[in-house]
């Protein structure tokens, strides 16, 4: 059979401090935060979102962003990554020594007053300044586009929407816009259709994807996306982020899951196995669920 | 980017009631296994195997199997199908009226005598006299060839070997050869390498995959076959039979999974997954464990 032309090598991008702990129950104390960050960098991780500078009445898992911060031992290679909202977060990210930001915004018009309680053009205004003051300083900014491909209150999101919103964040000055499954529901047919589209107002290049597993599609829509030469993916150490109110619900897609299936298909990605169970494994005791990665529950049960 | 071409239509087999029930460290009582299977196939499961006439000494939960069948209420245009592991095996399944039996033999020497307690070469010569004795009866047979990706003791079994087994048991008169992962260590590259190695002995069209999740790759490994033009598919409902000591663990690939994977590529099924949930749910309440199927969950958490 024909074999899709993968990229050589993936960039994993390592969400679990902010994207998975800020969908966990539990609150996790700042110092098993910080460990959490220190093992998932050396266990190779190339970029880690670290925190998140965030109103802590709206997100208190991500409460004491500075502290995390202030605790990390910083390694030459990672980068270190951290949310910000608005331009008040872009100064608390300065000072906490971040050189990388992330903005977030959303496809479903909706979801973004639900989520970020502003409208799609209110929030791309904040972002432009945003982009603006982090680019003047030196930083580098990601982009997130979330619910991109469907929103719990609109239902599917136009494909033609997802592109145009993209393009426009990149021309804010965003390196890389991280398309975003935020509810799980893509499956791999629907991954290359929307890839046909952005790639026709962008360079695939400057796109990274983002799945959650929530219906077990995550490694499915990867395969399809590295055939389409994707390079880039988000992933959550243990499978962190699952609904807080579904025990064993899966959250973001897994680390460990990713990496298998990249050595399996000989994709170079510089990340230790062993190391991303091994931070799992550590933050796992401060959880009340199992992590739901499959690869980490097949790592440990063979240790029993 | 080009779309791999998908068949038209697959063949969901449901497993549930046999490799699921088989895999689980609790025994459900008979009634359950039989509103499990009417409710299967009530769902509109093509191929349910429903039980496996093996001896109670060593697979304590697939006791009862002809109470099982007695129980049933048979459906017109179901195929039940049971297990058997020798002439024993297949009379029972007769006077059970079964019409379809399945074999079971391994791919891996040292699992054929760990796991049935004979060798490769004596298993086929046991099941080329099952098979003469079904096909003389007039009922069909269907051959697993397990550890075709692995083997726990093993590690890799050659493909060329896989491919030679899967001609020999379809030379005996099996209509179906169901190339298994046994162990869940396949990932989509191996399934396209292994497919290209069995596609030159036999017709991919008698090949059907059996995949486990236990490392999250079974979607995606079914995404690489229906590209390859593999047509067929084992699973299991709400992603019975995980490993019984590890809670949470995953098991075969998922019905439900399954489903949604095929709906979202727009394959027809003849699958209600309203149906197929039903099912897992009824029997879940016998569970000592959540069902790790992702759809299962995502649609248990939406009911809260």
């Amino acid at each position: 059979m024909s074999r899709p032309a993968w990229p050589p090598r993936v960039t994993v991008v390592e969400v679990g401090p902010r994207d998975g702990l800020q969908n966990e129950a539990s609150t996790i104390p700042i110092d098993a935060r910080i460990r959490f960050v220190n093992e998932l960098a050396a266990a190779g991780l190339p970029v880690v979102e670290a925190a998140a500078f965030v109103s802590p009445r709206w997100v208190p898992q991500m409460a004491g962003a500075e502290a995390v911060a202030a605790g990390i031992t910083r390694r030459k290679g990672t980068i270190y990554r951290a949310l910000v909202p608005n331009l008040k977060g872009l100064e608390a990210a300065r000072r906490s020594a971040f050189t990388e930001i992330a903005i977030f915004a959303a496809a479903s018009e909706t979801f973004s007053q639900q989520n970020i309680n502003r409208s799609i053009a209110d929030s791309l205004a904040v972002y432009a300044e945003v982009c603006r003051g982090a680019l003047d300083a030196g930083l580098r900014v990601r982009a997130y586009l979330s619910t991109a491909f469907g929103c719990p209150y609109e239902g599917l999101v136009p494909a033609a929407r997802v592109a145009e919103l993209s393009e426009r964040l990149l021309g804010m000055g965003a390196f890389e816009v991280a398309v975003s499954d935020t509810i799980g529901i893509a499956h791999p047919g629907q991954v290359l259709d929307l890839l046909d589209v952005v790639a026709q107002r962008l360079p695939l290049a400057r796109v990274a994807l983002h799945f959650h597993d929530t219906r077990g599609m995550a490694i499915a829509n990867v395969w399809a996306a590295l055939s389409a030469g994707i390079a880039t993916f988000d992933a959550s150490a243990g499978g962190l982020g699952g609904c807080p109110y579904a025990p064993g619900a899966a959250g973001n897609l897994a680390t460990e899951d990713l990496i298998y299936l990249l050595d399996g298909l000989g994709i170079a990605h510089g990340v230790s196995l062993d190391g991303v169970v091994a931070a799992s494994r550590a933050l796992a005791a401060h959880l009340d669920h199992p992590l739901p990665s499959r690869v980490y529950q097949a790592v440990q049960s063979s240790r029993r």
